[in-house]
């Protein structure tokens, strides 16, 4: 077995990874990156990319179906031709791929490894059967894998996970997708756009990241309407049957349903690639959940000389968050034991459904009732959403009663990906209600909603008003 | 002639006149409020709303003309019907409208004036010829007209303003607008968009309200691409002929260039409603343009008991800028000779094509170079962007030398009305770039391409990095 001696050892060629790699190449360490499986991040691969290149090909479907009400005619019905969606679906995936790979690419051979890592001791690790490496740090940022079900094990080559759909040749006629969190929806919807006929079913009470229930509720029922979706499903039963999956389940009704489709696409999450590094040889400590014990603010783990970036740390799997915990954990593993914390930011996620959702900062489940006070409005008739055909949705922002200091918002509606970015950096500023309300808000944006909102906390607040929230006396006139 | 004396008369009930009507109102007032047109503010009845309404088809028409390349095909080609189109703008328009003549009928009617007013003094109105109004202070919010340059004077029946355009029961087969101010601009991209032959000329060198030299240019070649654009032309010519218009001019290469369309459309800008009140009746105070001098933060024309909001004041013809100045003069009205300034809101200003564009707080043209720096990011290739077909545009955002604070932005760009928002509400609260660099950026997001500027900046100003700019070091880890 080969022997290598360096300072920071990197497990996965990732966002993270790479991002880890650049700090501690930049404090001087001698890295090696380590990766088991292809090259070409989560998000570039089968994340972020290949996903919104399939939802926007679903969303101009979708336009050109509504169009008539906005005066514009075509002949017969658009026709989705699936395999030129999905060429460019791949063929643009595969330009993002591209630019990871050339940057790997231009990490010296000595410094990178194939193969699959595990842990022999806290500063040792066996690659394959071929290398031991010695590290004065190790980040771990080995990503996450789709989790499958247990009730879909019978489902054989019919069972298809988010990573398959854009190897497809072609659109399948129909489809069930397992799971409506983030992935379940942004790609059950697409589906249907795209004239699969598919089936979205979940376990759960809630579509994607909501806690809010006003929120939680108004996606059921918005997405309800287009999508043929069955949330709170109980006993599942899925098994394939000739050429295709026979599902049988319960509603949350208790009526029992049945139905026949092409595929399943299980979207039931996705899981941190901890278990095959054999994490307990390094003594890692482990939560009830059997998730590394990290500081956010240091990416360590206890005080070991490990630590933890991306999808791995299960904490904020979002691609934004995996840079940042990856310059952390290459920062302070080169600089180990001189560890250092950072100040996260504000939280934002975002689904690219349509009407989009966003969760910012604070998200209702996380906060104290009796010490914040809600702001809403609905989009179901907001101006400019109105004259986009896009007026659906619902927003409530969340402030503290002391001062109305802005804690986070769950929204529903258009455009929510770009209000969220306002209202996250707000929260993140400790901007307040009145504060906000001095802000700019151009006319007719969607912004206004956002404005609508925030008034009805200012209302709410009982804020002092001088002229009227949002005009900032600066004293006597000339 | 009746004889009415009240404490506030406004002259104007369109969104800077209503607003200073309720804020007069809460203060105690009895105002009278003038209205000389028909109800209904210029926003609703023919600004913002109908031209939003109409540009929403055209890109739906855009949209449909380009599905192909995202694998959304369709039998021949997207057929405009106009008819329906315009049908739609005054349907919804006339919804809008619904909603201000709502607000005026709920206004009791010795409350209202219907004539129009000339000042006889600094406190006396005269309305038509039925009634002389005295009041303690007044307010003028007029609003404003297009204005129609001379040479277009032999057009006759075949000129038209923007307002015409929403009125027309069908689309025309040409027209030539001339002028590529906002209006021009977002007008005549629509025409062509949905199917009419549309020249577009202007004689300034520029398009929409752009003043840096790099964005300028590329607007013009962006919207130079798509449409059939003549910026900088001379000596233009327009006579009417059989069933049209004829044009002649140079352009700015010297050639003479020649045309006939069914329709010119003049939007060479809009002028303040003043020389029909008679203001040198009331001693104001005028400067070299024959504007009223007039504090933004007092709305007070001089020492007079006279304010002025809106469109009239040309200080900024913006929506949400008349709402303010209409609740500044409003309330000062009420409480003169006790007069305060508010703090205005950072300057935001969004055209609506496509790609669009908006100027943010201090535009280039009002900046010192030597005091500033510039960071830049194209469009041309940003991730989103490309991932929606929307990749082209180019932004520039401006940072004073010493600390990096932000001081503005010109963009063109996809959603631009978004990330034009998110830098307002930054440089109105005074963040620095490596402030807004700790902020929350998504992933796949149009607001990365800001952050690429914010880097270029961040580059530029050799700010001292601590892990990387945006990542905010809070102490010793534990």
């Amino acid at each position: 077995m080969n022997k290598r001696d360096v300072d920071v050892a990197i497990v996965g060629a990732g966002t993270a990874g790479l991002a880890a790699r650049r700090e501690a190449k930049k404090a001087g360490a001698r890295v090696l990156l380590i990766e088991g499986g292809p090259y070409g991040t989560t998000c570039a691969r089968v994340g972020c990319m290949p996903s919104k290149l399939l939802i926007h090909s679903a969303d101009v479907a979708h336009e050109i179906a509504t169009a008539e009400k906005f005066g514009v005619e075509i002949q017969g019905k658009p026709k989705i031709n699936g395999k030129a969606v999905l060429e460019r679906v791949r063929r643009e995936r595969d330009r993002f791929v591209g630019f990871v790979l050339d940057s790997v690419e231009d990490i010296p051979d000595e410094e990178k490894l194939k193969g699959h890592a595990r842990f022999e001791g806290p500063g040792t690790l066996v690659v394959d059967d071929h290398t031991c490496v010695e590290a004065r740090a190790i980040v771990v940022a080995a990503g996450s894998s789709p989790w499958i079900p247990s009730n879909l094990s019978g489902v054989g080559d019919r069972l298809l996970i988010s990573d398959d759909v854009f190897e497809f040749e072609d659109l399948p006629g129909s489809a069930a997708v397992i799971g409506m969190g983030v992935i379940g929806l942004e790609l059950g919807q697409s589906l249907h756009r795209l004239g699969v006929d598919t089936l979205c079913l979940t376990p759960s009470s809630r579509v994607g990241p909501l806690t809010d229930p006003v929120i939680k509720q108004k996606a059921i029922d918005v997405f309800g309407r287009e999508l043929n979706l069955h949330v709170g499903i109980r006993e599942m039963e899925a098994r394939q049957v000739d050429g295709g999956v026979h599902l049988k389940w319960m509603d949350r009704d208790g009526s029992t349903r049945e139905a026949t489709v092409d595929y399943v696409l299980a979207s039931a999450g996705r899981r941190p690639n901890l278990a095959g590094l054999d994490p307990e040889r390094a003594e890692v400590p482990l939560d009830d959940h059997g998730q590394p014990l990290v500081d956010p603010r240091t990416a360590q783990i206890g005080n070991l000389p490990i630590f933890l970036a991306g999808d791995v740390s299960d904490h904020r799997p979002l691609l934004h968050e995996a840079a940042d915990e990856g310059r952390i954990a290459g920062h302070n593993a080169a600089r180990y034991p001189d560890v250092r914390a950072f100040v996260r930011r504000t939280l934002l996620s975002v689904v690219f459904s349509d009407p989009q959702i966003a969760v910012v900062g604070k998200a209702y489940g996380r906060l104290d009732p009796d010490s914040m006070t809600i702001g809403e409005v609905s989009y179901d008739d907001q101006g400019r959403s109105r004259v986009m055909g896009k007026n659906s949705g619902h927003v409530r922002i969340y402030a503290e009663n002391e001062r109305g200091t802005l804690l986070g918002a769950e929204m529903l509606g258009p455009s929510v990906e770009h209000t969220g970015h306002l209202l996250a950096w707000a929260v993140q500023q400790g901007l307040t209600v009145d504060g906000a309300l001095r802000m700019p808000f151009y006319h007719p944006v969607v912004e206004e909603g956002i404005r609508t909102a925030l008034r009805d906390l200012a209302a709410k607040l009982k804020l002092e008003e001088t002229l009227e929230p949002g005009c900032m006396d600066c004293g006597p006139g000339t």
